[in-house]
């Protein structure tokens, strides 16, 4: 499989954006934000996406610049994107919820209306890597998980997002579903050909489901965080954000007749709360205090968020990205359509 | 055991408490508090506590008005409690925020050093019946919680709750840990003689422990929310939460040399957001959506949070709460040694 340097993909992935029609900068803000993604590990939201964004957006591309402000106060901006990028979108909200926080201490930005969000726990980080702490909370995503008590699909895989700041390295970060799984693993499941592990799909007969294909027919729900014994937590957590990110963004809550699609962007300024270093300090020493707790039998350490993904990256940064056959295959397709050159890259 | 009526239950709790000198405004606090919590099935949190809440004040009271406020911006207050009673501090936390919220449309305010904080659901339901949303973040509690991969505590049990306002009912509420269960579900299993069950409690050698003198011991450490599968979710959030909590309280994060003890309140006004009323709609449409799904065989039906607390209320309201006869007896025994008469109840 072709190994391939962040950079060569990141300028394949704008020139083949640019060519299919979005405009230069936010070329570059949907390229830099999936090849991140597979520096980081999370290859589901990586360049596996070139060909699928080129191909929509030769079917017709919103700039963020066509979106509609419908509220504006000084600590909270909420947009309709009208169908913009989600990437874009939240790459913008991030970076208003920070300018308003920093004039105010807290800071919210709220989209609705916008196309796939990307790799969440990037809009966070974004917001830590300027001193502050960020969250992102949604009501988006599939209609995959069953409440706690059913098997029937009444709430969103709905990601959230945290980031800390961190001094000297990248933020402290975590990117979940309140599901005890997203659905991306289960698709890898079913694409590897492997059964699905007990304990992550249960059916009406509340027995746990391994045949993928079973949930494709949606014959099978995700399990809420906890599972079948604890579930409520999951439940309860998923059914609160979708009460604060749906009607507070106007996307609208899920219920069966619309609603969802709606991300709620939080950074809060620390330097408002406490003083920075000191901080920094404490968040450090809290790290290190959990990271150093002796490891269970076969478990190499204990990882702070974000830290596993930070080791994959310096890793990728120097080696180089892994892309299988079929999504360079699918790359190189959609390049030669647009008449964008293939880097060469060594056999 | 006795079945005692809720309002004489409050009663006696307030004269107990005031006997034993805290001032009255702060006895009807506690009172309301402990009492409501046998009201909403949560017994752990109730009238047990007369006894120690007395027994505690006998040695020293220290009124919230003696408190220092470190910092009073338009959105934050963070008080020092100097030792006050968590539950006067909470409640009067909560309604600091919905204060700050009213005039800014998000408000916050953070507690440190305060005593036991009761049943942390109490605080954002006060706020959303005043139209609110509302979230309690806290980094209090036991240290008693394996980071994922583990069995070292080195995460506290800190609870967080979330409440959002209803349209003519009870506020929707959720009260939870980052760990499967909270401390006291092991607590009332080891006093009832039950084995643990599985999936709650690990020890060093990655196996799970059903022996609650296990857990006294300190040889095992309650799971994160996730367990051994799932359990970076519930650790990362626990890590996250401790990481705004503790430096924005200036209660510091847990190091194992100290922090902990903080409380953040937030209350999000949602009429600077959204229309009130198609708030209430939404919300409720929501909820009956979910609520309608298909119960799981065996399971009675699925429930909103909170729901089920309210159905309890319901019930004890009516019929009275059931009051263990050790939690009689210890109650009965601060009562005469304040001089306190005791309701004369139906055997």
């Amino acid at each position: 499989m072709p190994v391939v340097q962040h950079h060569v993909l990141e300028r394949l992935a704008v020139d083949v954006f640019t060519a299919a029609g979005i405009p230069g900068d936010e070329a570059r803000v949907i390229g830099s934000h999936i090849v991140t993604a597979n520096l980081l590990g999370h290859d589901s939201h990586g360049v596996w996406y070139i060909s699928r964004y080129g191909g929509q957006a030769l079917e017709g591309y919103v700039p963020w610049s066509e979106r509609e402000v419908l509220r504006d106060t000084p600590l909270f901006r909420l947009s309709d994107g009208r169908g913009a990028h989600g990437i874009v979108a939240l790459t913008r909200a991030a970076l208003e919820a920070v300018d308003k926080a920093r004039a105010s201490g807290i800071g919210m930005a709220g989209v609705r209306n916008v196309t796939h969000m990307g790799r969440l726990g990037a809009y966070p980080a974004l917001i830590a890597e300027r001193g502050m702490i960020g969250m992102v909370w949604t009501n988006t995503g599939g209609l995959a998980v069953a409440p706690f008590g059913s098997a029937d699909r009444r709430l969103r895989l709905a990601p959230v997002a945290y980031a800390a700041p961190r001094r000297n390295a990248p933020p402290f970060m975590l990117d979940m579903t309140f599901s005890v799984v997203a659905g991306g693993k289960i698709e890898q499941k079913i694409v590897r050909g492997e059964s699905v592990p007990e304990g992550w799909l249960v059916d009406s007969d509340g027995q746990y489901v391994t045949d993928g294909e079973r949930y494709h027919e949606q014959e099978a729900s995700i399990l809420p965080l906890g599972g079948l014994q604890f579930g409520h937590k999951g439940h309860g957590l998923g059914m609160m954000m979708e009460m604060i990110v749906g009607p507070l963004t106007l996307a609208g809550c899920t219920d069966g007749h619309g609603g969802g699609g709606g991300a709620l962007v939080t950074a809060i300024d620390v330097a408002a709360f406490t003083d920075v270093d000191a901080y920094l300090d404490e968040v450090e020493s809290f790290a290190a205090y959990v990271s150093s707790a002796e490891p269970l039998p076969g478990v190499e350490r204990v990882y702070a968020p974000g830290e596993l993904e930070e080791q994959t990256r310096k890793r990728r940064l120097q080696h180089g990205i892994d892309v299988p056959e079929p999504t360079w295959a699918e790359i190189t397709e959609i390049a030669d359509r647009l008449n964008v050159p293939m880097p060469s890259i060594a056999p």
